[in-house]
């Protein structure tokens, strides 16, 4: 058991301010969260007892769309356009990726989730078995999503690793999933319906990223990506939606029906050129809000401090509105929001019975200075520096800059050195 | 002397790729940066020989515009609309601070600047004694503008601490400036233009951050505020312009008649709602861009990573082209062109005899990793906990999360925290 003591507690529950107090971790969960209690833990014995000295401790952030294993392309083809980018470098080099190379390339994107205090990602990327092996290895959290389309994976696979995944182990979940409508004919896309109506499953899918791939939908089909999706039945068991740059109120209304999530990724937006999402409207229509880091090819780094700044500064410049998308709310999507679109309802807050993914922040930097208000520091002024610790369902994975993930860091940087060499030179 | 071997050297000298070598600081400056010399360096009793471990050494960055002092509005009055944040805000706060105060304040943001590898800041603010204090106490670089406008400061202050201040030591400097045009009258704006006649000197300022500034100064004066500050001589002898998100094609041929740099501020503009620049447009004009993370209550952090990213993923949204504005060019405008907008040409880049305002970057970090190209990666997935040391003339201020600037972090803290609880509170 651990005991975190002396701490500012910010537990992301509806209404609840930060206060001071401990927080108590049994396995892989939380069995107390509340003010001190001194006398009652002098009575245990603890595994390890964590002065916090005044530091912050909250959940871990939810990195809700990534293509993880693409580190090996971080880097190497910026600063060109767009189909350039995809058919010159991203798809010829992806082809020459082996499952292991995926296993390590993997493993260099949990290191850095750690790093920004991300405790969980939505991963969609090209083999599942080793994605999780690479998860599992670490001791970290992640729902695999299928990436189905006319190129890879196939409905039959994904209905094999829905029954071999799907909330089988606390760490590892597998959800339905296919690239996106442009990219996935039609045959395909009805196979996902029948396995979403066969498990009553959520699905997830880039959607109205760019405006041209809504043109081209528009122009193919008569409609707009999501009501062609919808027609086909695919979502009446909600899911999730990446991007959603460009979507109509009828598109939004279609969300709202289906609660599907929409899921954010306003650096990538940026650098790719694709627009800026209307998270303001989103979020007055209610919709659940997430965030995502979107691949490290495309970012580049996998940062949530850097992308909940972008979506409060992104819808200010965007609604002409200094007051718009408040800080708190901001926070919310990279927590409680991410836990529910990615279906991790008892990873969102601190509370008992809650699994213990959970963050501390160093206070004690001067970008967190002073101390007015916290959540607003941390969305306004937060790094990766002020993270100090990361741990998943009860275990700590990185403290003090330091990773306790079963490799050696260095290793890891060797191993994808030696992949980005061989692939990519 | 100071040695740091085994480093990766980018001098940002131009052509000048990324080489192996070692650097050695005598006194403030520069006495080499080339490749191993091995056995010249045995002979030499050096006071401190630093293994870089293959880490990176490069040239501070340069803050070209920022409020330092602001740190103790910090996430006190975010999410509200301008006008309200600036006249319920910003306003009756700052006319409590003490000089005194501003002392401590600019500490913060100091602080702050070192954990974000930057080297030098041109700070506008109230009281240029006390900021001036707080960076020599600290040993820190710093060009403090005056900031004249119909409120605080004169023409005879400005002559004044020109006299006192400008180019009489090493770490500091004072040259001329002034609020904005918005909020200086005729006669002060042409007292101005005498006082860079007589010390034929650059002039810094405000300009055209938001719409309604430039609307408003067409209306009163028919004409837009940089043809109307031109007009009065103000700019013969260069100076600075920050912000330039609202600029007409006559207006930048202005700014490049006079040899005017643009310092851009991305992360404020969003936050305030004011807009994105035109640097791509300011790129190709061949006109020195600079970057400043602007004051702590509008941004809110003082980080050049963030900053640095945002340049580029904006233009790249703006202009709707993700090959616009390449990262390299970012890089130079954080540092060689912080260095020509702030007159700093000695603390540029790294060669012989240049001053010794030099960073190292934690290549061993997974958001750094794997290394395709380290300029790329430094602006677009690099971070401040990438950097491990932070040197100003040649003495290392910050090292490994330590700071070394004389005074104890948490008094700092103590400090701000004391100041922004009797202003504000």
């Amino acid at each position: 058991m651990i005991r975190i003591y002396h701490a500012r507690i910010l537990t992301m529950e509806e209404d609840q301010d930060i206060f001071d107090g401990e927080i108590w971790i049994s396995g892989t969960k939380i069995q107390y969260a509340g003010p001190e209690k001194k006398e009652e833990a002098a009575k245990i014995t603890w595994d390890r007892e964590i002065n916090a000295k005044g530091n912050l401790i909250m959940p871990g952030f939810k990195n809700a769309h990534t293509h993880s294993a693409m580190t090996f392309l971080r880097s190497h083809a910026d600063d060109m356009p767009l189909l350039s980018w995809l058919n010159d470098q991203v798809f010829p080099y992806e082809a020459k990726l082996t499952p292991e190379d995926i296993y390590h390339l993997s493993k260099l994107a949990i290191m850095e989730y750690l790093t920004s205090g991300i405790t969980a990602n939505a991963d969609m990327y090209l083999t599942p078995d080793t994605m999780i092996e690479a998860s599992r290895d670490c001791g970290y959290r992640t729902t695999v999503i299928g990436a189905v389309n006319n190129f890879t994976q196939s409905v039959e696979l994904l209905d094999e690793w829905y029954k071999k995944y799907h909330k089988k182990e606390n760490l590892i979940n597998f959800e339905l999933g296919f690239h996106a409508e442009y990219t996935t004919k039609k045959e395909i896309l009805e196979g996902i319906a029948d396995l979403a109506e066969k498990y009553k499953a959520p699905v997830y899918t880039h959607n109205s990223e760019s405006e041209s791939e809504v043109a081209q939908c528009i122009e193919r089909t008569k409609v707009t990506p999501t009501v062609y999706m919808d027609r086909l039945g695919i979502f009446n068991y909600g899911g999730g939606f990446y991007h959603c740059v460009h979507m109509t109120q009828n598109d939004l209304d279609i969300v709202k029906e289906h609660n599907i999530s929409v899921i954010t990724n306003p650096a990538s937006n940026l650098k790719l050129a694709s627009g800026i999402a209307p998270i303001d409207h989103m979020l007055k229509e209610g919709i659940n809000l997430a965030i995502g880091t979107d691949g490290p090819a495309s970012n580049n780094c996998l940062d949530m401090f850097r992308e909940m700044f972008l979506v409060t500064a992104l819808a200010k410049y965007r609604e002409n509105d200094a007051s718009a998308v408040d800080a708190l709310e901001v926070l919310k999507m990279a927590t409680i929001g991410g836990a529910k679109a990615m279906n991790l309802t008892d990873c969102d807050v601190l509370a008992e019975g809650k699994e213990a993914d959970i963050i501390m922040i160093d206070l004690n930097q001067p970008n967190m200075q002073p101390i007015h208000n916290i959540q607003k520091n941390l969305v306004y002024s937060g790094s990766k520096q002020n993270v100090k610790l990361t741990m998943v369902a009860g275990k700590i994975l990185y403290e003090n800059g330091e990773f306790f993930i079963g490799t050696d860091a260095y290793k890891i940087y060797e191993k994808a050195n030696d992949i980005a060499e061989r692939i990519v030179k």
